[in-house]
């Protein structure tokens, strides 16, 4: 099932070199890259109904791996074509081409969720993906001008949670649907909001992490239910956006087990 | 007190770019940059007992700037000199000189402290010297081979809070030194440890975090007091090391305050 490819000018190569660099091109194609093997592998051992490993690219080292699968399309390239495709200094030698499953957006009916606000570092948005899933959070709403979640450093992040983890955009319309329907928003804040280890999250929650530069949006703080802090030492502001966030998400599925 | 320099072959220009890139120069001189306002605010604002700020190099549009103290020895630097020494894309025109306080690094008899297992990743060291500020925990112990603290990304990713953390060495004897006097070695694992949530955390404890790619190192492993695990959801194998270090820090000194 190995095919192989040799030249830089093939059109696979050009497509892969676009689902890396493009947002166009995964957004059009409903597709995008998994790099290294540990998300390829997250993705064998789990199913996911989010989405599906469609073809793996393999350099070389790879060729006679008896990990790899026999029944997935697989191409072979030539380290020199594998390192223009990825985006990584130091290179695994494989990559997966996962697709997207079609959907239905529907606003949930319960759960937990997270909701971050203009975030836009890519490591951050991985790494709250990975921390969600581990949490046990249902998924993550976007709001405003947020990374896009496919972005292969946004991937390589999540190290395999992205097959986990529904992601989604959210309007300030829907947001406010959500609160009728009796979801909490918490708001994270520096000040005036209770602890956080002293705070009730028994009900429907959606957890509002703020961008890395401006915090919580205007916006949202008015619409909070919530507003909670992390207790901090002086010297220091904040935290890290992701580190803050999966503070609190694990601190609430903690205490939504004990009680 | 400002003085400009306007030849990039000019002795500072020089000793500022070895200062951003080479680790040798920075402990020949007992020296390093803090890049961009923030930082430098921090240290502005709360005294530091571990580190001083002693120079201060500007862009043009600082130079008139009301925020920034007389009473500093300050070069001007044009635009294109500054970014030469920058390491960061979007320099923010600002950096402070910051020399290190000479310490006796005794061991402690008390507190919190965090123990790092081969970190690698500056943004990772930087993160977690900034959630151990946050949360109050007296310093951290780097063991085998870690990311050098005073990299310019470490530094960074601190947002400030370098100033307020000692960052030191530690041997193996040492962390034997401190197991008989009374401190806990509490190592996260994910096979058979004690949910995190459950766990005592009242006496003088170090948490050791493992390195990214392969988590505690046997030796630390087997002389932990305390095995220690956060609740994970089975398709998320690991967290992020500065996650899983930050949720522990976090947990255990509001355990202790509840406590």
């Amino acid at each position: 099932m190995t095919k192989e490819i040799t030249s830089a000018t093939n059109p696979f190569v050009k497509h892969l070199r676009a689902l890396a660099t493009a947002k166009k091109t995964r957004q059009e194609s409903g597709t995008f890259i998994v790099e290294g093997w540990r998300g390829i592998k997250t993705l064998l051992e789990h199913k996911s109904t989010l989405c599906k490993l469609e073809q793996l690219v393999i350099s070389p080292e790879w060729e006679n791996d008896e990990r790899l699968p026999k029944n997935i399309e697989t191409t072979l390239l030539p380290d020199h074509l594998f390192e223009k495709i990825s985006d990584v200094r130091s290179a695994q030698g494989i990559l997966g081409i996962v697709r997207k499953t079609e959907t239905e957006n529907t606003l949930p009916e319960s759960g937990c969720y997270l909701l971050l606000d203009n975030l836009r570092d890519p490591g951050n948005l991985g790494t709250l993906i990975r921390s969600a899933v581990g949490a046990g959070f249902d998924g993550i709403f976007l709001y405003g001008e947020c990374v896009e979640p496919e972005n292969p450093k946004v991937i390589r992040a999540t190290m395999g949670a992205f097959a986990f983890c529904p992601v989604c955009p959210i309007s300030k319309g829907e947001i406010a649907e959500l609160l009728n329907s009796g979801f909490d928003l918490a708001v994270t804040t520096g000040l005036g909001g209770e602890n956080l280890y002293e705070s009730d999250f028994s009900g429907k929650t959606i957890l509002a992490i703020g961008s890395e530069a401006h915090g919580i949006s205007d916006e949202l703080f008015e619409l909070a239910t919530k507003k909670v802090m992390i207790p901090l030492q002086p010297e220091c502001e904040s935290l890290n956006a992701a580190i803050a966030g999966s503070i609190c998400m694990f601190q609430i599925k903690a205490q939504k087990i004990r009680h």
